[in-house]
């Protein structure tokens, strides 16, 4: 039977929801792969709408699970109704969605908070011993997911990184075609658009995560 | 010299914009062979907005320049200011923003008509012995684009392939990992999501598209 991944999305484009590039390609290689994936998203507000050509707030809002729908062609479900036993495993992409929606990193740094929701379903992977993947900047999230001492990795910037240390997580530096893992938590990140020039460069660390995540179900499973 | 191609935009998402895995497998096709990109579009409203879960209308406004910046991670030119002199070849992704906000066609089939900035966009490239592709739906400008007997396909759809065929064009039916290749102008076709099932599935006409599109300017320049 084909493995099947949770892709949890916050939107949809780089400034105010997921990273476009990082989840189609975090799609792609799941379909390459011979898994199946489900895309579902929060269906609660944006914290705001940003014009990705002047990177100026919009005045007008939109929802989470609505403009995530437009990554997922439509077939999308709301967090509210997603159930973990349904899944072998589950990946967050990137953008700033990640650290505006599904938590608040992009305006109050090591002192976050995680939207309930999400917190409850990505501890049910981890108690369930499903891997996680995180890319880019949802790798923040990780110290007040998996507990102190878990490692992660989004790339090289200090400040992010000092600031999961100050959070109980242990970052390590990564290029932008490597993976972090961590065996004990069943943990994989990678650095994606935090350090990616191009959209060649950004698939190759984001394969080698979705690889690593179907290759830990295969062996603990 | 790396080639350079334009790759032209109708917004950003599959109901009322460009479709975003064969916009995305397009740059990642291109960036892979070492090809430079720029992507362009309209600044101009959309036809509408669609709610991407539900599939109707939504009351609100949005540009197709501004969106599509989304597919673009804010690299976007408008349309008005884009040279054909700049680039080597276009691609133009499918969706129905192909078919809504560069032509009607989405409503008023083979009695569309084409905006005169993208007819003369694309036609300059056609003028100047460059090759064009066109995936999905966007091969229904084809015989209003490049005239009387010109060659493309959509896939297997009849009433879409009539209505080329009504234009003047003359259509051949491929699979979705198939091109349709019209060596007399230049122009390469791809059924793409108005075949594929899956993105992997998808992303086999499109990776070949991109190929077709790069050597015919290998071969003829």
């Amino acid at each position: 039977m084909a493995k099947k991944i949770a892709v949890l999305l916050s939107g949809c484009g780089v400034y105010d929801g997921s990273e476009i590039y990082e989840t189609v390609l975090t799609l792609l290689r799941l379909d390459q792969s011979g898994a199946e994936y489900q895309c579902i998203a929060p269906n609660d507000a944006m914290m705001h709408v940003i014009n990705h050509m002047t990177g100026e707030e919009m005045s007008e809002s939109r929802n989470i699970l609505v403009e995530a729908a437009r990554l997922a062609r439509g077939n999308i479900i709301d967090l509210a109704e997603a159930k973990q036993e349904d899944f072998d495993g589950l990946i967050l992409p990137g953008g700033f969605g990640a650290a505006k929606n599904l938590c608040d990193f992009a305006v109050k740094g090591a002192d976050m908070s995680i939207r309930q929701d999400v917190i409850e379903f990505v501890r049910s992977f981890h108690e369930a011993l499903k891997p996680v993947g995180l890319m880019c900047i949802a790798p923040v999230m990780v110290p007040q997911l998996f507990g102190e001492k878990s490692v992660c990795t989004i790339g090289t910037d200090p400040s992010v990184a000092e600031a999961i240390t100050a959070m109980g997580g242990e970052h390590q530096d990564r290029a932008v075609d490597d993976i972090c893992v961590d065996p004990v938590n069943k943990l994989v990140t990678t650095p994606a658009y935090m350090l990616a020039g191009g959209i060649f460069e950004a698939s190759k660390g984001i394969f080698a995560l979705v690889d690593e995540v179907l290759s830990m179900i295969k062996k603990y499973n």
